[in-house]
């Protein structure tokens, strides 16, 4: 039965990027992957189980359903759950986590610090809490000069441990200065309120878009999401970051091949007019798969879209995508690579390739496709086969009473 | 525990839908609905159940897989697969749905053919096969030069029947000049080729776009997709088709509640300044959703996106979107909001309305987010909880026997 498309997935290669990392930020630095939304949809049981084992000292998920998923892999390390917690009750199946401790939670705001409180103090258990500083991003977490009552009221609250103080940059990926100015304002915070904030305390702020611009940004902990994929955020600004191996390859096949006079169009809205005689492929993948559609101006100013031509796995060149995606299927133009090869039903495609560099791989994907990385990973959608390499390692580094001391309080 | 967001999907509707759809091509011509992509995310089992009881004749999916697991759910009508498929055996899921004559095939081109006729000869079975032609899509079909031979081998051959004849238009959502040069391109070939065709043929080539040009475009059947669930493809046109229900409702909610000084900078990159002093609000919904994330530029030429403000589920206003759409959060401007209501963490947001007509329903929100209505309903992420209304009939308004004798051959 024809298969649309799959998706390979490279397990170690998300240990060795965590490796990476490691160098980077060195050992007495916390390496927080963040796995949301199904570790960016490559499956939180394997993604999670490979990092655990690989040295990760906490995890970073954006709501509660996530942690308790996390928890219920085996997972045996702290979880941060980042979004402003709003409903919490005894019978909430996140409870458990937050009792032993290994699910910790980010007070954004005073109503959300009430709500912490009320809790931790009812059911009379300590909570672990990070206070999330607002400085310039402006999506959650407060203002600095509300962060030091916020922080007395946590110390002060025999049921709250302040785990954690963080921030999130705005334009790591893009904008140095705006990025500095940022890590400015929570410095000041940070020393401004030192007699407050205990050294067990972890203050985290870099993402690996931040950590490209080296390793000024770790502090004591780092959250990495694109970093363990193997994906870097901007290839086009100077990185601190090298060696990351891309974890993913997309490929799928050609379906049909057929030829298409000079001056017809092709696709949706016939967006596409070959000034040539041209021979066109189609591919059975197409937006909903999570293929990306770059709005047609784009299309006509940038690189274009291009997907790798397989012929028993091996590379024999590229295809430029023509025309509108449509839902399942995306039309590629063969006419230069018939030329040189011979181009059927039987060739495969690589839509996202594994080699940093290819005119496929994630930035260029992204960059064609009018998106960013981070979209391109975690919209590839459900219904594509994962195929997985490598095992999830079955021992971890640390036992588990090891990172549930480290995570809970700080080297 | 918080949830993040829900989809109201209301079955009801879509019986009416097709109850609309029914009244427009009369009872004469069959009904096609299209239920690819687990029926647009939708639900296949519960959309299908759902479409049969309203007195659909046939199914299309796009994918072999869909078609099997199409005939898993139940469902007792013709399904017919549109891709070329290009492998076949007898250990292949579909090839009881195959042998019943349950599920159809298109032929697209010779080599497609050929596996087909040889598939077909060598078990020894009645393979019902649609020829594609391609009249300007040129995506995937024959050329109408072509598409005679191919008429001349199906029926020469006892283990094929032509079931029907078909195309599908590029433009009809944006252009009905191109839409008639097609339909003149297919009609030329069905009169040129009137001998060979068989009266119990089915010739389809209208979807739910090209309906809204009125009833020419149906002949023996139409195959609706978005029609079915409630959406006109092209709200700026005239259309032929009124009365349709929306059939899905988004929703979610404020998690947070934030003052912003005029000046600072929302999101990521910064992209949105607000020139006064501004009241902003989290909803923890975001691109990995499906939310839409129009480029920059789009979003400053065109009527903003927004989202509809809830208090016990009575609309109080709407609030556009600002700033770039996250991973998993979105940022609304509750400024003007908050002059007239008291907005806090309990209201909630209505990402997606289903009142047409409402500046959040799906061609809105399409428009807005430079994508088209079948990608925002088809990307809603798999992860959403989906809430039914209504139930799935049970009883069909024709038996078994009756939707087999339909579907395989003609009125």
């Amino acid at each position: 039965m024809d298969e649309l498309s799959r998706i390979d997935i490279d397990l170690p290669a998300i240990g060795h990027n965590l490796g990476v990392i490691r160098q980077i930020v060195g050992d007495d630095c916390r390496i927080c992957p963040v796995v949301k939304s199904d570790a960016y949809g490559l499956g939180l049981h394997r993604v999670a189980g490979t990092l655990e084992a690989g040295g990760a000292d906490m995890f970073a998920v954006y709501a509660p359903a996530e942690a308790v998923e996390l928890v219920a892999t085996g997972c045996r390390l702290p979880i941060l759950v980042l979004m402003p917690v709003r409903e919490l009750s005894m019978v909430d199946p996140m409870y458990p986590g937050l009792r032993t401790g290994q699910v910790h939670l980010v007070v954004h705001d005073v109503s959300n610090l009430d709500l912490l409180e009320s809790f931790a103090m009812e059911f009379d258990f300590l909570l672990h809490v990070h206070l999330k500083l607002d400085t310039g991003m402006h999506r959650g977490g407060c203002d600095p000069g509300d962060g030091a009552d916020l922080i007395e009221r946590i110390m002060d609250c025999p049921s709250l441990h302040l785990a954690g103080i963080c921030t999130h940059f705005s334009s790591s990926s893009t904008c140095r200065e705006t990025t500095d100015r940022q890590m400015d304002r929570f410095d000041a915070f940070i020393d401004a309120n030192a007699d407050l904030i205990d050294s067990d305390c972890l203050i985290h702020c870099a993402t690996t878009a931040s950590l490209n611009f080296g390793d000024r940004y770790a502090r004591s902990m780092v959250r990495v999401g694109l970093g363990w994929s193997g994906s870097s955020p901007n290839p086009t600004m100077d990185s601190a970051i090298s060696g990351l191996s891309p974890v993913l390859r997309w490929t799928s096949r050609i379906v049909q091949v057929r030829h298409v006079a000079r001056g017809e169009r092709v696709g949706y809205d016939g967006d596409w007019c070959p000034d040539r005689d041209s021979t066109i492929g189609i591919v059975p993948v197409g937006y909903v798969d999570g293929y990306p559609t770059p709005p047609r101006d784009h299309q006509q100013s940038c690189t274009p879209l291009v997907v790798g031509l397989l012929w028993n796995d091996q590379l024999l060149g590229h295809a430029p995508v023509v025309g509108k995606v449509s839902m399942d299927q995306l039309t590629i133009d063969l006419t230069d690579a018939c030329e040189v090869n011979s181009i059927s039903t039987n060739c495969r495609v690589e839509l996202l390739s594994n080699v940093q560099g290819a005119p496929n791989d994630i930035q260029s994907l992204a960059m064609a496709g009018a998106t960013k990385p981070h979209a391109i990973i975690s919209r590839l959608h459900p219904r594509i086969r994962r195929v997985i390499h490598g095992e999830v390692p079955q021992g971890n580094v640390l036992s588990a009473g090891d990172h549930a001391q480290r995570g809970a309080s700080a080297v």
